[in-house]
């Protein structure tokens, strides 16, 4: 091929490459999903529009765990509380024969999950207490590192959905603030937000811990204790948004019935709002699961979109693909 | 006087009044107080200074009561519960015998005082709750626009500090962001806050009561009920800042101890940081108090800040004018 050839080419192809990079919601096909969102967002960011929302007012929030990374088969927080009980386990002889810890130990995840949420609460206590925030962010931030799914292979950074990583890029261009609105711990969730999503920590919402202030030589640390405070799940959605934000969102996307309250919170304002449900119905490339699932049942809030014309997101037919390429 | 004359005048006026419109921290005489703040804010926001910060780590922290605005003879949020309470007393002729309310419908301040925390609480309960958070936001936005302050004779919104606004000002055109840490109630000081500090409902951190999610024909209400949730005083207030900012502010600003952790905790930063006091010893225009003061009592902080080397804002030698001109 002569060298003018090659020019012309790589210059077709870096338009081509631009091309996509700058087209909003590339790895979504065209149909119903897309052009809600698409539809959605010139108007209310359209000055000229009869729906036009002023900047400030623009506020998108986002469930975390099935909604913009998966959550299968257990919710990561829990994967990372069982891999830091594995790695805590010399320094506590008696988890070998004390429940809920000689489960994880033993690999038992029947045994662990037939014990219920008072376990699950009691792996957290063990695992996200007692030391200081800072503590506590260096050793969600070390797991991330090396940790990889166990059955995606990857790391938990790259088990995020690119369709979701390009709509929060579509709107923050069109002047959104984004959120995220999550049952997941407001400490975990901030050592990755901002890397992973361009979410910084204060528009983080999650559940929480008690926090107690002591000083170490002369100067305040936070302490995080064992005690939970605050579920972010449920009517816990709203009443977070409503603490934190202060403004009623104008988005709000989720994937199962804990997000229910948040979506119809949103939908009950005065302004146009975009309600979206996240539905896991591709097995082939990511999980499928709804009425009937154990982690993020989707059954009420499914009859709610059909109800009031939510928009569902279907990742079988709406994404091009799922997880961002290595 | 000559037409042509009176022109020179005039333009002469304009370039004097936009001088001073621009000229940071125009009601502040010059020393220490305004050099270092504007020396601090210089260094942090320079990208070729040794000392620059990120923008998105500049967050300063500010109290309200006696930091932003005035809190003699008594917090403003207590005379709003007063002015409630002499509004709904027809509704309910028990308290015209039922203490704390007694007291309030009598005008007998000293009595209501020698109740206590208890009484305030209770008071604060009653008119505070139990209505959805829309109808608390409409009852405080009606006080505002009527009410006075009893000696200061103009409307609370008046009773601002005008270097403040101007200190806020200063900071944003430098990139910080600006959020109010107060012991105030967070759904009482969002319904001014944009309005007279420029400080959106998503940057006001405050005390809060329980609230809960609620249908009312199909739709979501919150309603605000009597318990207090969270106390953001004292070590409440870095617990605040960490649960909904996640960062560390860089400037922090108080009036009295309450505001000590506050600052301690911005001090113990690896950044760069400044902390001030404001301190109230201006009786001719203002109060003078500090450590002695039932409201807004300076003395542990007072004696940190000379440890510490931090600012203390001296109203009577730093403000050239306290609030803004009618």
């Amino acid at each position: 091929m002569r060298p003018n050839r090659m020019l012309i080419l790589a210059a077709a192809l870096a338009t081509f490459i631009t091309g996509c990079a700058q087209r909003p919601l590339h790895s979504w096909h065209d149909g119903p999903a897309k052009s809600s969102i698409l539809g959605f967002v010139d108007q209310v960011s359209d000055p000229a529009s009869p729906h036009h929302v002023p900047r400030d007012e623009r506020i998108a929030v986002f469930d975390n765990d099935g909604t913009l990374w998966a959550e299968q088969p257990a919710y990561f927080q829990l994967l990372f509380a069982i891999d830091r009980v594995k790695q805590l386990a010399p320094q506590h002889p008696d988890w070998n024969h004390t429940e809920p810890f000689k489960s994880v130990l033993e690999g038992d995840t029947h045994a662990l999950a037939a014990q219920g949420e008072h376990a699950v609460a009691q792996l957290i206590a063990q695992t996200h207490a007692v030391m200081t925030t800072d503590e506590f962010q260096s050793t969600v931030r070390d797991w991330l590192r090396t940790a990889r799914h166990p059955q995606l292979n990857r790391p938990y950074t790259q088990c995020v959905y690119q369709p979701m990583l390009e709509l929060l890029d579509h709107l923050r261009a069109r002047g959104f603030k984004t959120y995220i609105v999550s049952g997941g711990g407001i400490e975990f969730l901030r050592v990755f937000a901002q890397e992973l999503y361009g979410i910084p920590p204060e528009q983080v919402i999650g559940s929480s811990g008690k926090v107690t202030l002591e000083m170490r030589n002369g100067a305040p640390v936070l302490i995080k204790q064992p005690q939970i405070s605050f579920i972010d799940d449920k009517a816990g959605k709203p009443i977070a948004i409503n603490l934190h934000i202060g403004r009623r969102p104008i988005i709000a996307v989720g994937n199962s019935d804990g997000d229910l309250p948040m979506l119809q919170w949103t939908d009950a304002g005065d302004r146009p709002s975009l309600c979206m449900l996240v539905h896991h119905d591709d097995p082939d490339r990511e999980w499928a699961y709804d009425r009937h699932s154990h982690i993020g049942q989707l059954d009420e809030a499914l009859d709610a979109a059909s109800a009031n014309d939510w928009t569902i997101i279907s990742m079988r037919r709406d994404w091009t693909l799922i997880f961002p390429r290595p």
